[in-house]
């Protein structure tokens, strides 16, 4: 089973793609996708879309994970990053993959245990399911191979993987 | 010169594609999207973001006037509306159209001559400038009209059209 975990957001979307063959998990790809903040809004969604789209085609996930767009205190930023969280749900769902969303303190409790672990516990728990020695970097990248390692811990192994079938990626 | 106007929503998004001709302005198509409040949000955003391609492949806007999503009382819906808005520009972006955003004042200043014009006052101000007689329905769709009319108010008349253009609608 393939999860893309993605870490939502327009100057910087992490993704993470993590998959599962029995017990076994490992970190097929980590990376962030960036889009210019002096760029008109519009075109860095589309731009956002088409890098969305190539890494959907190319690692064919079973399901997307992202996490949850809270309010922040700043409402622009949290705005931008909804539109982009919103471009990244589209298309994994018209590519037929199944979506689900998690909150900040749910990827935390899921990974390191508690939803009040800081940046470092969480890479370095991370690195530690994935049985990685160097470091996870940028952190947005981290961020999203954690989200997808969240999803996987609530999937139970068993669920049957639909990757193979052209029907999952066709539109 | 075609503007498709969009009253962003997840379970009605409003749409008005108006053409200006010299200075005749006509109502080519209006309508309103709507998804089911029952399906899965990724599912809900992959049919509008289908819709919306099928109408900028239809009608080949040159440009997409968007109305600009504000933070209402309800954050939840704000927020399913911030995401609808990132599909629509990431669309109209990735088809080569121009996109624009306006807050619902400068819509009602532009349509209506003044701010605090209430939704009745736009409707028929809106039908006034297409010389239509029969009421605008739903009010999704007029709402739509109206942001086309806005942007249309603030574009000068000259400027060239890129209709007919095979790039504009490349992917």
């Amino acid at each position: 089973m393939f999860v893309l975990g993605i870490d939502p957001g327009l100057t910087r979307c992490g993704y993470g793609v993590v998959s599962r063959n029995g017990r076994r998990l490992r970190a097929e790809a980590a990376g962030v996708v960036r889009t210019s903040p002096e760029a008109d809004v519009a075109r860095r969604l589309a731009e956002l879309q088409r890098e969305v789209r190539a890494l959907i085609e190319e690692y064919r996930p079973d399901e997307v994970a992202i996490e949850r767009v809270l309010f922040q205190v700043n409402v622009r930023t949290a705005m931008q990053t909804g539109q982009a969280s919103g471009v990244v749900m589209a298309e994994a769902a018209a590519a037929g993959c199944g979506v689900a969303l998690y909150s900040p303190n749910e990827v935390k409790s899921a990974v390191a245990g508690w939803g009040g672990a800081d940046k470092d516990q969480m890479e370095q728990m991370v690195r530690t399911q994935l049985g990685i020695s160097t470091p996870l970097r940028p952190v947005d990248a981290a961020d999203a191979v954690a989200v997808a390692l969240c999803h996987l811990a609530v999937v139970p192994p068993g669920r049957r993987s639909n990757r193979g079938d052209p029907r999952a990626v066709a539109r």
